[in-house]
């Protein structure tokens, strides 16, 4: 069943309006009629099955028929940081990680990150990362959709910590020197609704000067196991043992 | 520091001699000199710093300074066979899941694979895979790099789950009736130096009847949260959950 992600909360409401991309989707791409039913995922996080009763030259009508109650989505809100990495690596980062699980990604350029992008190229980018980020969470059957953030400067990613409970740092040289205890401890002291942000550098890793910078903003570093892990696979790892350390065991 | 992979188990030797690719690779490759350090990691994931003392025209002759001594090794032994997927994901699979720590992949005509490779197709391919398993290996730092094996026929598979602890399979049913706790339990069950069978299927999923199939032979079903994974998402989830649980915990 067709999921569709909408950007306001949850209301009980006699009757639902869907207009703009979504309409064009239901009505032109899926040819959906009246009858049949769909998926419809609130800002909140709380979705609904919804049929259609009535399809207009400006909107698809819906009503309610019952609340999805299966649990989707992470206990705890995490957040993807990156240095800015090469090519479409940040793409793929988006992608797998709204498939595994992630509230939201965040760009930023990190001392060794290659690639530049003005103020006009992040819009752009933010557009298409949002496209990614939708399209990963409707096939994955996510009750919510990430949000995207690409940051101008390494500064503004530091002015975010403050908005989280945990600031973590994959940090190569901490795997190195056998670090592997605080990710797995930070998570245990965490509760349902709490949030984390998790940042990782580009390919060229972090310079002991951004490490520094960051731990006095209250981020913790941590290494991720013995094996090196590129830029893109660090963001997966984490996502996938957050999931499994909450939801699974 | 290079790090060359072995066909042969660590034996003590006052000399080490490399041919063959390595040896290429070594002198035109890297056109590294006498005195000049690499790793060699052996067949039985022994890992050793070597300093080269000679350079003739056949043969790379080096000694043995130390032994790596940190273990980079997954204490248990995990391998991660697909049903054939589509295009290069399985190329993709084998390159991210070298680096998070596999230990050998299996490829098998699931029924829903599209790509049908004949024997000769097999055989390309193998070789393919294992260049991209033995680059990820060095990438990563790794002491073994993962074998590859490509099967014929579904039933190939079946075959060698006898020759494992354990044999699971992903399978998204399980996780749509929200079961949770196999996965983790089994991990909890085993002990260094086991080793693990874990089975996922193509693009379209296994169907009920190679389901059964595999459970008769003593292949267990079993979900990985409440999130739909691509085929190629799953095996960086189990092997990222398996570091997790045995690595960091």
């Amino acid at each position: 069943m067709q999921r569709y992600f909408l950007a306001e909360p949850y209301e009980a409401k006699d009757h639902y309006r869907i207009t703009g991309e979504n309409y064009h989707h239901i009505v032109r791409v899926m040819r959906m009629e009246p009858g049949q039913q769909v998926f419809l995922a609130f800002r909140d996080r709380l979705a609904i099955i919804a049929e259609i009763t009535d399809i207009t030259e400006e909107a698809v009508v819906l009503k309610e028929i019952s609340k999805e109650l299966v649990e989707k989505e992470l206990p705890v809100n995490v957040t993807i940081a990156c240095g800015y990495p090469k090519a479409d690596k940040f793409e793929w980062v988006v992608q797998k990680g709204t498939e595994l699980g992630s509230h939201k990604f965040v760009g930023f350029p990190a001392k060794a990150s290659v690639v530049k992008w003005d103020h006009k190229k992040l819009a752009k980018k933010t557009e298409r990362l949002k496209k990614i980020a939708t399209e990963a969470a409707e096939q994955s059957h996510r009750q919510f959709a990430p949000d995207i953030l690409l940051l101008e400067k390494e500064q503004d990613v530091i002015d975010i910590f403050s908005s989280y409970d945990k600031v973590l740092i994959a940090y190569e040289e901490s795997a190195k020197i056998g670090e592997r205890s605080r990710f797995a401890t930070t998570l245990s002291e965490m509760v349902g609704g709490e949030s984390i942000l998790f940042i990782f550098g580009p390919e060229g890793g972090f310079s002991p000067a951004e490490i520094t910078e960051f731990q006095e903003h209250g981020g913790i570093v941590c290494g991720l196991g013995p094996r090196i892990l590129r830029a893109e696979t660090a963001p997966l790892y984490v996502l996938s043992a957050i999931s499994y350390h909450f939801e699974l065991v």
